[in-house]
């Protein structure tokens, strides 16, 4: 057989399997872009751990987390310095009004100017400041609950989607459950540095800047893996770790604007790499970008299929917004890329999501 | 001289001291009842700490944690357990609309019932749930900043209180300077159990249990001093330390109900401890109250006097309404009274306050 | 037949038709306390108006106003004299957190203080105020719209209730559709000056003053009419009049406080007034109670039965805790009971209820 | 003397008088764009209506409207035409955000999907929805209430700023004290059509169509008084009138898009009607754009010049956002422009604004 006629064989083969396979594929290449429902399908049954840890669980992938991994994790501290991943919480954020979701609104009940003009009605010279916010819970850095995302009607652990969040909130899943429970060994994976070390690298001209992502580009399985063993042994991925993906999409906003940072284009994980995102059995993801997954994603018509997949069938809770910036300069200076990982919501009872201040102690 | 003359010249002097005296006193019974500010401005005199990090200074007693601190505290890690110190979030709080301060207000923008009735207008099968929270800042669990006070007209450093906080929050010292700050060393005190280790200590009668204080109760110097020996080694207090004081009020709420929970009568710290806030040199306090400080408070007409001292002039940040009940529970049983304690705030830009969930790691 | 065997034979007739009736009943001493299902059904299949105005229409009974009915109402004025219906709008409200219905949160952005201190940044001496709110919008003086109430699963009009109001609102008969629509003839009847002209009468010692109906008082359609008849041709109710009852209930709360004005017990009308609200024809009835009818309710185990018949059955758009004490006062000192009355609610797109200033022109 | 040396001395008057004046003009060619300050301070002293009303009052300008004028007013009724001239209030209106104010944000405490679920826990078939809003009173249409403004520390009637509006809200002019007196005639004064009746008009090419004013144009007295006389004896303007003055920007946007509608470029009155504002004795004003004056106004360096002379010294009650378009086709049509207005304002006590439904009635 020449190799022309093995060449279209094998085209054929792959054309073949692109449109009929039922098996998850972790290369962009195998995806049909036409044919988002049939790969949804297919991830969501290979990797979906539905009753894994019993009827009645309500955290997920949060179980790989134990008291070992904890104590562990806070091992890891060697200088005692403090990183805070969240990004600030003012008018002045992402947010442009799609599905409602403002930037929070912060007024004072009381303020400084009231005390000093002698109005507040207090005695003996005491003055207060008080005050108040408004705020969707994924207005800035943030974790998706489990009862964030519905998989064709189906929340987490296999629950009808209309039992587990009405307008009373989540019943069954809600944030307040994972309180205590999101503290563990932090991995960061600068893929954007990784990538990307210069600004030609990539793409070209394409307004992403050293260490930065261009818009749309999709982190694949082996671009995770190739990062891990760039970056060195510390940065082992593993059973119950939170993993922070650096894509360097924040820091382009704080450089040059939002420019579309909450819900425009972005790079961010491939679909593909749902079987990674299984099989490694993390805790939790977080990233630098609003939507966790590649935008435009990689199919014609679709809405963050990867969240499709991985909140209610794998039980995965996401974490987005989150400023890897300091954490990640600290991390390409000293080459290490783990350390102890404090990031609990707020518990708000009945919460599909919660604002966190994530605290990364090195 | 007779004894009874000698009694009577100390009586005397007692009260020519207690009638005049501009130092602090850390003996409650020398407080003149009927004199809050000229009590006021002896402790704020005393105490005062401004300039101590220089004139430029946002933190206050903050300073006092530093990397070192932060890796020993991590160092107490043993068991890896995790404990949420925070109170739900939810519309089931203590708040009464006292000075327009309500509970946390949470709606859903999506709701599961929608994305199974199929009207949220998304492709292949996926749905989502969303939300809002509005609340007061200081509804629930939380820090106050240091721009929460005032002492006549001034607030944290010797600023003007008008200059630091107008309508746009804490222009100078909003919670977002300490992000990344509150991480340290925590010593529970656990002052409840201490002191009534059964019901009919204290008190008789006063609708307290077991390990609870009963409402206006004033926790001296002597006594946190006592509580410290009696809990042994692991709870020494002294620099860079967040003191967590528990009495018992939030056990006694979830057994009874709020009952004033928010602004009622409270256990809660003397006045006259305001000398051991300052020479401890503790970077943060917080307890299980409304309050803090003892409700009704140690003067006839005054408003948390031991705020105005601790706050604007000690520049010492005051958590309120933790919940220390399991932390209290595990520390009794193991004998341990000291962890790390990761309890960073939500960076709303120029709040003067904020919600938080506190995780204790043991 | 011996009187008392007739007397018999009158009694279990009654019973047998108290047990087994589905024809709705007009007189309370035949409803089966025990049955409110069947009376709910029986009364909605009576007066139900679903196709009455077409399978499009989204305002029910308001489409008994035309111009020509305003064009009359506005010819009702006499003197001038405009009076505001509506409660005040602030954190004093009735609401205790009921199905999180708080009070407004009313805050500021910018304030005169602010200004007085110079720190707005407006340029030659100009200074500014700026405010916020949060509420619910039946948190006070209100109209129900038609998607407040669904009769088993069905909304106004005959409509699918999960079709109608989602998580984005009212879809079909959201409050903006009535924006210019309720202005039109008002009518009182002061059902509570009417019955108890003294407070002697109705009961006694029940905490209502002279022109309050006691708590849990049911009025019925024979004493509206005959509050009807003794007011005077002034207050003849007919087609597309915007009818206002008046209990007393608010007076009462204006004068010993709120005592569970908001859900507790009231006055209100008798669920067997419903014939009476469908063959009048009227357009719209509000009263000065927080739930229209009266509560408890004339069944063992009810919520608001008379909603569920009026609202989603008859399309009927009910007001609520109106304040219509000095309209009321007016309207008994010059014996005229009618007025133009103008109610817009503010377009809300997609509410099921608005706030509401109504003013009535005299 | 030649006719060019008179012409020079003419100029040369002009600019001295330009530079030096301290009486306030009616004529935009006198005002000197350098010197705000001083345009004010002339106005502010010229137009001042303090103590007018007494050293109590409250409204300003709306004690021109009596009861005899709302009488005369509700005569003017034929038709019983009724026009809501309020903008729809939901996400998708004009704010973007500036000081804070966000469009509203409407959320769903109940939904009709729930209901449908039947997850709600009402017995017998009833369901229900309900609502929250959180909105900035400024948001869409609304009125200014005279704590909005201050004019160098001093609001209405000559009270200190600081004073009047402080973190409790509005102490003295909340716009509850006119809840019931925003009811009176209305005239329409349709600048956009009468200057621009034909889009070749005005200006050319300025994305303005027919009945539009272009971006900036400022409406002089001149004008005013140009469109009343055009427009015939029904828009005769004077004391206790409700003016309304069309410029088209906001059926601009309806068309177009908001494209800065909230605090962009826009037509609107000359900082010299003042002067006209003041000796008409009208008792309020709205027109239907965002900032009432001309934006950008007609000095270099200033914000809403001629709020600072109106609100704080006339006491003039301002409108904004309204939308005239229906009212004003239909005044077209049929030569009217007169008619019963009713625009009363939540009473949201301590408001510095209200949104409002404002009702038209020809």
């Amino acid at each position: 057989m020449s190799t022309r006629a093995a060449d279209a064989e094998v085209e054929e083969t792959r054309q073949r399997r692109l449109e009929t396979s039922t098996a998850p594929t972790e290369d962009p290449a195998e995806l049909d872009r036409t044919d988002p429902a049939r790969h949804i399908a297919a991830s969501a049954e290979a990797y979906r751990n539905w009753s894994r840890w019993g009827e009645d669980d309500r955290i997920g992938t949060l179980n790989f987390i134990g008291d070992a991994e904890r104590a562990r994790a806070a091992g890891l501290v060697r200088r005692g310095a403090s990183f805070s991943l969240s990004q600030p919480f003012d008018m002045n954020g992402p947010q442009q009004g799609w599905r409602r979701r403002t930037n929070p609104v912060h007024t004072m009940l009381d303020t400084g100017t009231d005390a000093a003009a002698g109005t507040q009605g207090f005695p003996h010279g005491i003055g207060g400041a008080d005050d108040v916010i408004a705020m969707p819970l994924q207005c800035s850095t943030q974790w998706d609950g489990l009862g964030h995302i519905f998989d064709r009607g189906m929340a987490w652990n296999g629950r009808p989607a209309g039992q587990v969040v009405t307008s009373d909130g989540d019943l069954v899943t809600g944030i307040e459950h994972v309180a205590s429970v999101i503290v563990g060994r932090g991995v960061l994976l600068d893929v954007g540095r990784f990538l990307r070390p210069d600004a030609s690298d990539v793409h070209a001209d394409d307004g992403a800047a050293t260490g930065e992502l261009p818009d749309g580009y999709a982190i694949t399985t082996a671009e995770l893996e190739a990062c891990i063993a760039a970056q060195g042994a510390t940065s082992a991925v593993g059973r119950g770790d939170l993993v922070l993906v650096r894509t360097g999409r924040y820091g382009r906003a704080v450089r040059e604007g939002w420019n579309g940072y909450a819900g425009g284009p972005s790079a961010g994980l491939s679909f593909t790499t749902a079987g990674w995102l299984h099989r490694t059995e993390i805790a939790a993801i977080a990233t630098d970008t609003w939507g966790f997954e590649v935008r435009p994603n990689e199919f014609d018509d679709a809405f963050q299929p990867l969240h499709q997949v991985v909140i209610p069938n794998l039980g995965l809770t996401i974490g987005e917004m989150w400023d890897l910036e300091a954490l990640a300069a600290d991390c390409a200076a000293d080459g290490c890329y783990e350390f102890l990982l404090v990031a609990s919501p707020l518990p708000i009872t009945g919460a599909v999501g919660s604002p966190v201040n994530p605290i990364a102690l090195k």
